[in-house]
């Protein structure tokens, strides 16, 4: 038997044992895509109390306590935060098997040094513990302390990225903390908002946008002045991945239609997105950035509680309806217009994984390894099953060689260890092939495989010039 | 090498054996959903020989001769009962890998106390054995070997349930015996019989059905009548999840046309179907009652052969198109018309398990642990993978502590020992994570999660008070 | 730790070992579907360079190299092949999982005799040794060597199988080479050069093809041919699964656009597409032969690279809208038009795999053992995790036992080595379930199993009388 998170927690043979702690450990992050607050690194926040840091804007944890029968008092409400603590370590036991109790115990183990299982029982004195911890880090130190070299955080076209500025300014910093162009509100048309979206886009760009036409060049704007503050990648957001023949007149109408404050037809709504969508992928191939698309889910499920407690507060799901049948003929069409950039793509659907990298395998070429990613298990596949699910569907119809490998996508500076969690599941599935005869035990290639995964691709593929 | 079906089947680990002998294996059984007649219950049925226990009503066993093979005259029709062991004796070996291969060697262990594989060579003997146990069994012996503290049955709305009143009148039984209330005939307003049904629910009542709003009349007297009889809980089976905006005027239109004996439209028929299921679940709500909802099933999908044999005779499929995008509108109704009562999703396409958890975790809440629950791994996904994959989606995005855990939908007396497999399954799962580090090896907490995975979440959710 | 590819490769059990070395490794091969060019065997093809008979025309390999980012000049273009196989060395690493790097592995191995693993270092001496041994062999001479007995080509109705009369009238020929019937241009009406096609079917068949009843007419004419020739078996390649209520005046009207070059509406050439693929069944179970069914497949996906290199170049994927749903009606229409033929089911979307089991469960019967069979995971399918999930879900839902086993729908006289992959893997799984207590470790019954997954089942199925 192995022990609970011990030293070798998920190594089971000897060659996986090795890639991890001669190898895997050893690498620095780029944590590429995450929701960290700029500002929050600009300032070097220090942070009050555990529950602050841990549980504060933490919808998975608090999606768990409503399982586990938890009232929402203890979880969004402004209540003691000692209590919320010990309701949360309450619930805890009863997450077997969930990656919520892997990613906290290695949490509690790895900053805070806590190597007890947390209960109910104990909640008190951990929490005391910890809040003790906690007085010495700050954001910044957390980041060094996991050796982080870079990170790509996600911003709004209209920020002024003043963050970004002041980080970038600040010659003590030697992480790279870099913006991630998400245009989510300017191609979301059919969402509530909109219009009022499009007239500060506006004022931020110091142009009026009176058509389809305005609105791209106010993004390539926006682009141009992102990539002047280092950006070097874009995301798109998509409830579902959308494809309609791009035709100005059905995008114009749609433009039409919502600046009215009226929800377009889904045609022409899917017209407008997809035109500005292929604008965007051109301009990001000129910039030799990187695209991401993230699609597949269906957001704030339940109305009263969305009405309650407003978005990202627990209650997305994944959408079965993804549009994976739109991928292949959306990144052709990028490719038409000559304007193809380097992409990651990302479904919440897991079902989509085969086709998925059978889509990317049709968009290689150009003389660039792995130009179009099939990204790492995505929040409700960001668990065992999913990144070995992700990375064994990659390796069998991909090339898991060219995997720019994790990224944390997460909101809080205590979840680095999410990559040491991925790095012991990507060194116990090479280990399996090669213990099991299935690959050679060839130290320098396994060493140079997952070196390249952990750091070397992605670094290479975003041009982080680490 | 483990011994075929010994003591520590299906247990590789010492965790999971422990966990196995010394927890699930003691814990007495709730059969909450099965197909089970009270009839049979209430009168104590014998059974004449073992074709017809066991070869009877089991069309997953009548599916699979037909795959071996084996002509229909041997399956289904009025032959020598020993011809018809004798063929199913024939194809068993070939059902290397099929739960039924399992199920049925279970079965003439743990009854009958055969250990020899069954195949064609030893057909003839092991009939005469299993007769011969037989004589001495009926249906409650056989419910009370197997520790069955309760059971729900399948009940139609106009069912008066005379045999669950007698069942409960017998003082002499100690077991509980309860409907649960399936009104699918009255909501699946496309299927031929709709206005015959109408009529028979009419009747029941004792008032004229003339609109929608009379249906739903019916259908909440008749859950107030069932509720009389001790039932908690109801059964909704549909072909796909639907859902509609719930419109009277539309809903009536379908009406209308299915008393005509014609097929309403499909938006209709949507409209009137989410109408009647909003109506329902708010009357579980205030009852407190179970809700449970099985979609994603193709039936009948031989036209021939239903002609022949009729409905449940083996001939269903998943239906790919499960409607699983649907789930989430449709809580998100029960719940904004304040009638969202506790529910159990099952979908029959075990692609939408990751979607179905995670809606599920959208609609938690109100201090009721497992409030929304993804049931266990049903008909074509009851077996080791199937159940190994819905738990570990559960524990991976929901909460494995909360589960409710095993039912059979059998009509056999015979199938409790699906409970025995599930929980052996169960053991083995936790072993894996507890013995690899994933868990800790803590005794009292690795035996309260089993335990109430095999009876107190499921006495507890129903409100069984065992 | 098992040696890379060593004698138990993939075989982790003695049971696997026992029944892959005793017992699969011995049988001979039935290859009933592949690409490979009859004409090759006619002419018994000798083969110029290891580039040439490993690179030539295996869009799989293309696929990979482009991923590795080779640029195309070295994968498709006419250059230096020894620069064309350094370039496939280079990357092959990095294909860590990919059942690429074992079919690679297993060939260089079985057929050249290296052991080493191929790379950039060692490329040009194993180049140059390739080269030697491929100039003792010959198309023939391999088809010996592996023990195949029997292969089945992929053929257009139009085809004069010139080559395969050569093969039968060859005495010294023992291998049977039997052509599959392989009507799609017919049938594919919404595709560009339909029209073309009929007027050389109907050059072919010597009748004028004037509307939809003669095209069943000229197919129905070229069946009879191709069983003439000793055709045992159809195969029909779709998209998607399609079915339409068969109107003739429907199907009439997608006829006459599509002769007009113009592409019929969707529900018209559905109509036209069930209406033919219906008579085309029926006259396969005339014929007693078996219909292979191909769908889910989205083909060209990128425009530039099929303008440049046209189809079968490396840019198809997984249709995830792959029409599962209509496998069900489709086989019902067989039936009730008394035309159900043996038929063979392969989706290549992954998530149909359990529908598909199910569905072929409702068509068994006529004491035909496995008479709708679930194919072996097909290409996108067709590797270590794609095998395991069909066999796995098929043993779950189907009967393993009845399993015609692999086929390498392969363009080349090396892939004989999938079949030992594909036996290894079967042996492993066969060898778990034994070893963990799940099935009798019964030495006579467990060689069944395997003698006839290999072998016999397809033999019988197919009726190949070896």
């Amino acid at each position: 038997m192995s022990k609970f998170m011990g030293k070798d927690f998920l190594l089971s043979t000897k060659t996986a044992r090795w890639l991890y702690h001669e190898v895997a450990e050893k690498m620095p992050i780029i944590d590429y895509h995450c929701h960290i607050n700029p500002q929050e690194i600009a300032e070097d926040r220090r942070f009050q109390n555990m529950t602050q840091v841990w549980l504060g804007g933490d919808h998975y944890k608090w999606r768990q306590m409503r399982f586990g029968g938890i009232s929402e008092e203890l979880i969004t409400q402004d209540t003691d935060p000692r209590e919320k603590f010990r309701a949360f370590a309450k619930i805890l036991p009863g997450l077997i098997g969930n990656p919520l109790y892997h990613w906290s115990h290695l949490e509690l183990r790895r900053v805070f040094g806590i190597k007890e299982p947390l209960c109910e029982e104990n909640a008190d004195a951990i929490y005391d513990q910890c809040n003790e911890v906690l007085a010495k880090y700050s954001a910044r130190k957390l980041m060094r302390m996991f050796d982080v070299k870079a990170v790509g955080t996600t911003d709004d076209p209209c920020d002024d990225l003043r963050w970004h500025k002041a980080i970038a300014a600040d010659k003590t910093m030697k992480i790279k903390v870099l913006p991630t162009f998400r245009p989510d509100k300017a191609i979301q048309i059919e969402k509530k908002g909109f219009a009022d979206y499009v007239k500060r886009l506006s004022d931020v760009c110091g142009f009026e946008i009176k058509n389809v036409n305005d609105v791209i060049d106010a993004l390539l704007f926006r682009i141009e002045y992102f990539a002047s503050v280092g950006c070097l990648c874009a995301d798109h957001g998509l409830d579902y991945c959308m494809y309609a023949k791009p035709e100005s007149s059905l995008a114009q109408e749609a433009f039409e239609m919502a600046m009215k404050g009226e929800c377009p037809k889904k045609e022409a709504a899917e017209a407008y997105k997809t035109l500005v969508t292929i604008a965007c992928a051109k301009k990001y191939k000129e910039l030799n950035w990187v695209m991401q698309i993230h699609f597949g889910c269906l957001r704030d499920n339940n109305s009263r509680q969305f009405a309650a407690l407003g978005a990202d507060s627990g209650y997305d799901a994944v959408n079965s309806q993804s549009g994976v049948e739109n991928v292949a003929p959306l990144l052709n069409a990028f490719a038409e217009n000559e304007g193809l950039p380097k992409i990651i793509l990302y479904s919440l659907n897991p079902n989509d994984n085969t086709a998925l990298v059978s889509i990317a395998g049709c968009f290689q070429g150009d003389g660039i390894a792995g130009r179009v990613q099939h990204g790492s298990g995505w929040w409700f596949n960001d668990n065992r099953n999913g990144m070995r699910a992700q990375m064994t569907e990659l390796a069998n119809n991909g090339m898991l060689g060219c995997f720019i490998g994790m990224l944390t996508d997460s909101r809080s500076f205590l979840s680095y260890t999410r990559h040491e969690y991925f790095r012991r599941i990507l060194c116990e599935l090479i280990g399996e092939w090669v213990e099991s005869g299935q690959y050679p035990d060839d130290e320098t290639q396994l060493r140079k495989i997952v070196e390249d995964i952990c750091f070397n691709n992605v670094n290479e593929f975003f041009g982080f010039h680490l």
